[in-house]
């Protein structure tokens, strides 16, 4: 019954005009072997999205980026700069958002963010969809919102994560965004927010698999907090998680205070 | 008590490098009497800040903003030109936001999306500060974040209302973010984003009104859901409500149904 939803997606997200050719996607999707808590800490963008966080903050998660090996340290748009010079010399990359967490700023602003933080120093860069608009079925609206800032990434040699928003969408609004993203070159498409309410699934996760194949990431995000949900959504097919919980996912089994449920009020 | 927090802060203020000089405030709020139900239409900003909100529910919020004769249609950026174009003709204002709702963009970007929302014929901007760098006392950032949205709007002709988020803010903190607004020549304060788990309270209006006094606005916002909550909010000094209850607020006691709590789960 999915496979029927997501060829009915399909065929009409094949009618918008000026789309590039789609590729052929295998959607079969083979669970590699569970990462062990090492190799956990390199799907972890470890995350600081809230408002009110500070500079020390930030500084702090980054120290921690470096000592746990995280992916990426995640943080507002405000704190790239910072965050490109204390991780200056690692492997760590210095991942953003455009258009967070709501979508609904123009495309011009989202584009101005990416370049804005690619410029600084940003290797990733997670945008909103234009939600409002898939909801009323503006799919070529989604499309150019999403491509326009791929293009921006790309050229700036940043890969770039589609947030899709789950928590508000319908299954089929969420097969066509994976589509738009997917058509529109995105390098990942990813769960949430975390702002929305509800964050990750693995049932969405699945979902989203199903719908991009291989070819592209998967990013859960929003509400995982422990190894066990971590490797749900692994399992379920995802290649990222994001979360502010990072230290707790690898450091599980080996000391005693593992969770960190509070971290994040917001969900994330 | 309240005053000598004040007078610290405002010590706290002056030592700020580069500020122009501060006006004198008379601190003394005299309530003026309630406006009656028509008037109290243009007490509002209607507004529809949902991220999944769709072009049809801006078309409506527009048509009642020109039936009930609201202050302004107040929306996300990425509908500026819709509501522009569907209020065209009739004396509402249409309101949009910058770095909207955590605040934590780039300066850079909230002047573009300013200007951009300007270029397309909003004439009140509703921006967020940096609640991150007043947290950590970087109040020469958050008055230079401020001071570069207000001039852009004033150099367009447009109105600049500063939200300093009060529900993630000690006292110290909103009396600091309410001088810094007044010192970059806002035009108003407000309350809340509606997005922060908190909204508009009668003692954080009547803190920002003394203040800032009786030169700039005060915008109430987030969770005002009916005719006594808006009155309240009045009494305690604001001259502006910011809710997606508009139309229960304005027609309480003239027709049966007219509370609309579902109407905004996010709160505003």
């Amino acid at each position: 019954m999915t496979d029927d939803l997501i060829e009915q997606i399909a065929q009409v997200i094949e009618k918008i005009p000026g789309l590039p050719a789609a590729s052929r996607v295998d959607r079969a999707h083979t669970p590699s072997s569970l990462p062990s808590a090492d190799q956990l800490a390199s799907f972890i963008d470890h995350t600081q999205l809230k408002p009110e966080a500070t500079p020390a903050q930030i500084e702090q998660l980054c120290a921690e980026a470096r000592q746990y090996g995280f992916a990426s340290a995640c943080v507002n748009p405000s704190y790239v700069s910072l965050c490109v010079r204390l991780l200056a010399g690692s492997n760590i990359a210095v991942c953003t958002v455009a258009g967070f967490p709501l979508g609904a700023t123009t495309t011009a602003a989202k584009v101005f963010e990416t370049r804005q933080a690619i410029e600084q120093g940003t290797r990733e860069v997670d945008m909103v969809i234009a939600i409002g608009r898939l909801k009323a079925t503006d799919h070529a609206y989604v499309y150019d919102d999403i491509a326009q800032v791929v293009a921006v990434c790309h050229a700036g040699r940043a890969i770039c994560k589609v947030i899709i928003e789950t928590a508000l969408l319908t299954d089929a609004e969420k097969i066509a965004a994976c589509m738009l993203a997917a058509r529109a070159k995105a390098d990942f498409v990813k769960t949430s927010t975390g702002f929305a309410g509800g964050g990750a699934t693995p049932e969405d996760v699945a979902l989203m698999r199903r719908v991009v194949g291989p070819a592209l990431g998967v990013k859960a995000a929003g509400g995982i907090r422990n190894r066990a949900a971590a490797q749900a959504m692994i399992a379920a097919g995802a290649t990222r998680i994001g979360a502010s919980a990072g230290i707790a996912i690898v450091s599980e089994g080996q000391e005693r205070s593992s969770t960190n449920a509070e971290a994040s009020p917001d969900g994330y």
